[in-house]
C-alpha cells in the first residue's frame, strides 16, 4: 500500500463523531461501526466479537512482529442530569477551544487520538511490524463480556501482542505527567450478621447483631494490611456501607448488613484476603454465637508492568513530545489493563482525567492534538527500539 | 347512698362494650363516654380533661381520705392485618370461653375488672375513704397529653391521691404472679457522623464516617453502665439501628447514622447519660477529626415504689385471691406509672400480658372475673390497713 492511499484523520473530528453516538454502557448505538469504518480506511482488518449483548472489536494492520496494540472502550458512563450540562452531553460542541461531551476524556478522545496518530504515520510510510486495536463496549459496566473475553479468545488462538497502550485518561494535572503501569486489585465483601429480634426492654430474649457487626468492622478496619509494595501504595480497606434499617426505637433488630472494599497491592491476592476475612468473621461468630455470612466478589488481582524497555520507551517518547517525563504510577481505580497484562506488558497513557464521569466532561482541542502527537512519538519510538 | 342503688357490673360485658369502640391511639371514638356512664352510675363525680386532641378522665367517689386511685388507658395499639385475626379485632367475640379483641388485656379488660370490683363492694357497703380513676386516651402514643398533664393539673390543685394501682397487664405466666413496682428509664440517642464522600481508590481525598461510627458504637456497647440497683436489673444499652444506605461499591460514604436505646435503673438519670454520651462522642470527634452530632430523647427517668405497707398489702391481697404471691418486679417497658409516682406510691397489677399488642389479643373469661376478684381484695385490704 502506498502512503498516499490513506486519509489523515483529525482527532477532534473523530472524537466529535464518537461523542455524538450516545453509547451509554452497555449500549453501542453504532459507535463501534464509526470506529470500524475509520480503521478499515486505514487498512486494518477488523474482526467484531459479540459476547452476549456486548460489541467488541479486534483490528490488526499487518502480520509481522512486533504487534503494538492500543486498547480502549467506546462505552461511556451515564450523563447525570443533562440540564446541568453547559452543552448537551452528546452534541460535541466546541466552545472557546474546548470540546464538551460525555466520553471526551474517558475515552473517545483517546481512541480518536491514537487513530489520528496512526493515520499520520501511514501518510508518510509504515511501521516495521503490526498495529492493532482492542476495543470493547463493556468497560464502564460489569466488564464481564468485554476485554476479558476478547483476551481469552485471542490467547486461545495463539494471537501475539507484544506490548499494549491503554488510552485511559492517565494524566493527573497536565498531559503526559503520569502513566499508569499497574493497578491495585479490588475485592468487595458483603457481611451479614444474623441475630434475633426482640424488645429492647427484654435483651435476654434477643440477640443484637449490631454490636457484633460494629466490633468486627472495627477489627477489620484497624488491621494494617501491609506497608506498601514497590511502585504501590499500602493496601487499603474501606467500609462502604452499614445497613440495618430498623425504624422502631424499641426493637432490637434481627439482622445487620455491611459491605467492604479492599484495594490491594501485589502483597496480596483476592483469595488470600477472602481467607483472612472468613477467619476474622469466624472468630466473631465464635465469640458472639451469632451466625455471620460473607459474600466476596474480587474484580481483579493487582498487576504490574515492571520497569523495562517498554515503559522506558513510552516515558522517553512522552517526554520528547510534551516536555514532561511521566511518572509511572499504580494509583487509581481498576481498568481493563488488568486483563491484557496476561498477554504482554501494558500501560495506560491518555488525557487529563479531571472531568471524567462528571457533568461537563470536556477536553481542550489543543490537548487532543497534543495527545495524538505524543501517541505518534510512542509508536515511532516503540518500533525504533524493537 | 344505699348499697342497693348501684348496679353490679359484669367485667366481661363492660370489657366487650369497650372493645367494640375502635379507640386506636389517639382516637377516642366514645370510649371515655362508655366509662363515664358506668362510673356515674356508681356515684363517681366525673371530670373530663381534654388536652390538645386527647380525652382524659379523673373520676372520684367520696371526699374522705385515704384516696385509692386506679389508673389506666382506653386507647389501644393498631390491629395490624385484620384478616390475620381469628375474630375481628373490634367484635369482642367470646369463643370457647375466651374473649378476643384489641385491648382485651392492654387494658380495657383491666379497667372493666376494677369497675366491676368497685361495683361489687358498693353493692354490699362502702369504703372508709375515696376511690378514684385516672384514665387517659394517650398512653400507647407519645403520652404527652395524657397522664402526665392530668397529674400536673391535680398536683397544682392540691388533689391528694394516697396510693395508685395501674391496671397494665403485669402478670407474666399466670394471673397474679407478678406486680410491677418500678420501671427503668428510657433514653433514645440518634448519632450522625459527618465524613467526606469520595472514591474508594483515593481514600486520602475522602474521610470515611463508617469506621468512626463502628468504633464509637463498640466503645459505647462495651461500657458497663452499672451492676444493677436494688429491685432492678443492670442498665442496658442496645444499638437499635445503623444506617448508611450507600448503594455504590466504589464510593466512600459522606455520612453514617445510628440510634441507641438505653434502659436504665435509678443509678442513672437521663441527663447524666446524655452527658456521658456527649463526652464519648466528643472524644471520637477529636480522635477522628469528623464532626459527630447527637440528638437525645429521654422518655422518662427510672422510678421505684420501695417495699412498704402498700406493696405488701397488694401482695397479700393477690395471694389471698389467687393463691399466688406476686413477685415485685421492675422489668419491662415504660408505663404511665412513672408520672403518677410523683404523687404517691404506685404499682401495676393486671392480666397476663402475653398477647398484648399482637394479632388475636385475647383473655379467658375466667381470668377477667378472677382479676375483678383480686382487685376487690386489694381495695378491701388497702382500706382495712389504712
Amino acid at each position: 500500500m502506498s502512503a498516499a492511499s490513506h486519509p489523515v484523520i483529525d482527532p477532534v473530528e473523530l472524537t466529535r463523531d464518537l461523542i455524538r453516538i450516545p453509547s451509554v454502557t452497555p449500549a453501542d448505538e453504532g459507535a463501534m461501526d464509526v470506529l470500524e469504518r475509520a480503521l478499515t480506511g486505514l487498512g486494518f482488518h477488523c474482526r467484531r466479537m459479540k459476547f452476549e449483548n456486548i460489541e467488541n472489536l479486534y483490528a490488526r494492520r499487518g502480520t509481522a512482529s512486533p504487534n503494538l496494540c492500543f486498547a480502549g472502550h467506546t462505552d461511556v458512563v451515564p450523563t447525570g442530569s443533562t440540564e446541568a450540562w453547559s452543552s448537551a452531553p452528546f452534541e460535541a460542541e466546541v466552545k472557546d477551544g474546548v470540546l464538551y461531551g460525555r466520553g471526551a476524556v474517558d475515552m473517545k478522545g483517546g481512541i480518536a487520538a491514537w487513530v489520528a496518530a496512526v493515520s499520520q504515520i501511514l501518510a508518510e510510510g509504515d511501521v516495521p511490524g503490526s498495529l492493532s486495536f482492542l476495543i470493547t463496549g463493556d468497560e464502564e459496566g460489569p466488564a464481564l463480556h468485554g476485554t476479558k473475553r476478547v483476551v481469552e479468545t485471542l490467547m486461545a488462538e495463539g494471537e501475539a501482542i507484544d506490548a499494549c497502550v491503554v488510552g485511559e485518561p492517565s494524566s493527573s494535572q497536565h498531559l503526559g505527567d503520569m502513566i499508569k503501569v499497574g493497578r491495585r486489585g479490588s475485592l468487595n465483601t458483603w457481611i451479614t450478621v444474623h441475630g434475633k429480634q426482640g424488645h429492647v426492654a427484654y435483651p435476654d430474649r434477643a440477640a443484637n447483631p449490631a454490636p457484633v457487626m460494629a466490633k468486627l468492622l472495627t477489627r477489620l478496619n484497624d488491621q494494617v494490611l501491609d506497608e506498601g509494595y514497590p511502585e504501590f501504595p499500602p493496601s487499603n480497606l474501606e467500609i462502604t456501607t452499614i445497613d440495618i434499617g430498623n425504624p422502631a426505637t424499641n426493637i432490637i433488630p434481627a439482622e445487620a448488613k455491611a459491605r467492604l472494599n479492599i484495594r490491594f497491592n501485589p502483597t496480596h491476592t483476592g483469595d488470600e484476603l477472602m481467607t483472612w476475612l472468613n477467619a476474622m468473621a469466624g472468630e466473631a461468630q465464635a465469640a458472639s454465637g451469632l451466625r455471620i455470612e460473607l459474600e466476596h466478589l474480587c474484580s481483579g488481582n493487582a498487576f504490574l508492568t515492571e520497569p523495562g524497555p517498554f515503559v522506558t520507551a513510552v516515558q522517553d517518547a512522552v517526554e520528547a513530545a510534551t516536555g514532561r517525563r511521566p511518572e509511572a504510577s499504580t494509583t487509581g481505580g481498576t481498568s481493563d489493563a488488568r486483563f491484557i497484562r496476561a498477554m504482554c506488558p501494558v500501560l495506560e497513557l491518555g488525557l487529563v482525567g479531571q472531568t471524567m464521569h462528571q457533568i461537563d466532561e470536556r477536553v481542550p482541542v489543543w490537548e487532543l492534538e497534543a495527545l495524538a502527537g505524543a501517541y505518534r512519538r510512542v509508536i515511532e519510538t516503540f518500533f525504533d527500539r524493537t
